[in-house]
């Protein structure tokens, strides 16, 4: 039996003659990641700006972000910018405590986020019911503007992505990304209004993308993990995210271990465990935070360690797919593509069909 | 050769000659936890108790941990504590923001809590250091009074665990949860002290950890890991920190990839790669957060995981870990006690050094 490596142009044929080849669901989806950021960007800014303006009026004190799946990793690549951006203390939340042991913490001076695909996570929308009742400013984020989640909070954004054919998440993630990206710098211009220079600057990102799809890297790079087991992927900062998602995407379609770790808590232990055997792909820009990963990179040389380098060409690493030299707080909408890419392209090559992994459904529900 | 299972008491000699055997260090660490919980009970309350009254006095809107690998777990402890006993909206801060991109979010009404067992981590004080500037109300946690930490931060909590031997945290893991809990519970009493009947409830704790650590059901566990390459931990709410600190301390000593997941997140994708070679630990006591956990343990049944259960005894489980039968919010104390002694003797029985993890050092220094 020969292999093929698939690419998400050309998803590969289904060797049991099903009419839709494997993999062409997630493989739409990739590739329609550069026109959900022109639409976003063309015919919803409007709609993002009216929430920004409504958050900016309300100055909340600080700010809960609440997710599960990959909309947690949207959820703390937003904690990041609104920290760093804004200047507001910014919270991760574990739906639990609210919806398991039924703690019910005084919000009233919060922004509570709630981030779901699907808006059909049923903890999710009890975190923000339980917010709201507690006087706390509410947002869904979410690909469904009927949904639960949608109704349940005062606002709501529309990632606008379209239907997603694949079970792993890939254009609604990246969706996710750029709106909560709008609405932050939206917030941070005053009156929910995107400043000029900002929008000038993610204009460039739909045509960035396309490009960047466009770059087979990442999937010729699929066969060298064809007899991986496990992976660790890492990354800092903004870059953090990308390393989380990626890792999740590669569980969910190619049924390996992804271990992702921040590259400062891979310091903290996991590196133990790092020796010639462990591919890593480490996320690493031009900016403060891929700064801080040369160490990092180092002591992985150290350990001999597989690294290939997402990002720029850093000393340490064997392989490199290329990425756009952007500022750090745009390079998780890019970074991730072909990362994404990588996972279609490995799961096909294990003979798996990345649009239904098993054991999966498209909205968990979980209380 | 032949291969034995070590156990706390008995850590196996070294078959190199060296006069220290491998794993005595951790497996004195994992003995005196008993009396590092009654020392903190006995000799530190009051000290434990003039910080939670501080902070009962100052009422913080919001609370924020910042940690890093095993200490990150203590603080996810005190996060659950902190919002569902004193119902304070609570979050837990990548140091990255304020380290690496400069943010300085407004903390003035917030209390920021560093937990650190070196009190020598560069960006949990960078972090305090910021925090305090802004106005926070700053508390180290530490095993070192005379830390950096410790000086930095107005308040300091000294976690009392005496020199820890070997490079895998053990009791000052646990003694920062028992000074935590402590603290959370004073501030909860109104004026610091620890109500009496929760004193009570935590003076049964040493000898509770006493008798489970005289069981070895765990350490007769250790061989049927022997060959194992990746293992998923799972737990809900209370149980989710010790399913993270169960994968760390199995990566830093077996350097196998240990994946943790809370049980609602592992339904969200990773459940994909789970089937009958993935080996799973769930944490799954009788309270609100174990019972959530039945739903998991049934998917997890469909996909024929190897389920093993540590404290219930459930369905769908090949084996169990006998733990005590306590409220939830006390179980983390225990539960981790028989993973540790797992960790250890899955190091020996793999021939490692779980005293000295290569690739790691004591103190690790990030900025």
């Amino acid at each position: 039996m020969t292999e093929q490596v698939g690419t998400a142009r050309a998803a590969q044929a289904a060797p049991d003659g099903l009419s839709v080849p494997r993999g062409s669901g997630m493989a739409a989806d990739i590739d329609e990641q550069p026109a959900v950021f022109a639409d976003l960007l063309d015919n919803h800014a409007k709609a993002i700006a009216d929430v920004a303006g409504a958050i900016a009026r309300k100055k909340p004190k600080f700010v809960v972000y609440t997710a599960r799946g990959t909309s947690d990793h949207a959820a703390l690549y937003a904690a990041y910018l609104t920290e760093i951006r804004l200047g507001i203390p910014t919270g991760l939340a574990s739906p639990s405590a609210i919806t398991v042991y039924g703690a019910r913490p005084d919000l009233s001076e919060a922004l509570v986020v709630g981030v779901s695909q699907s808006g059909g996570s049923p903890d999710i929308g009890e975190v923000l019911r339980v917010a709201r009742e507690s006087g706390a400013q509410t947002l869904a984020v979410t690909n469904n503007p009927d949904s639960n989640l949608a109704k349940i909070a005062e606002l709501h954004v529309d990632v606008s992505a379209g239907h997603e054919r694949a079970v792993a998440a890939t254009k609604t993630y990246t969706a996710e990304l750029l709106a909560l990206l709008m609405l932050i710098e939206g917030v941070r211009g005053g009156n929910g209004t995107l400043p000029a220079e900002e929008h000038a600057e993610l204009a460039k990102l739909p045509e960035l993308a396309r490009a960047l799809l466009a770059d087979d890297t990442a999937v010729e790079l699929a066969p060298r993990y064809r007899f991986a087991e496990r992976l660790v992927t890492t990354g800092r900062g903004y870059a953090y995210p990308t390393a989380r998602e990626a890792a999740l995407k590669l569980m969910e379609t190619s049924y390996l271990s992804g271990l992702a770790f921040s590259g400062a808590d891979l310091l903290h232990g996991p590196l133990a465990m790092a020796d010639p055997d462990v591919p890593v792909l480490a996320i690493v820009g031009n900016g403060p935070g891929g700064k801080t990963m040369r160490e990092v990179l180092g002591r992985l040389g150290e350990r001999r360690a597989d690294v290939v380098a997402i990002g720029s060409d850093v000393p340490g690493a064997a392989l490199r797919i290329p990425t756009p030299d952007v500022d750090e707080r745009y390079a998780p909408l890019l970074d991730i593509l072909p990362l994404q890419r990588l996972a279609l392209a490995l799961s096909l090559t294990r003979g798996e069909n990345p649009d239904a992994p098993r054991g999966l459904k498209k909205v968990t529900e979980t209380l």
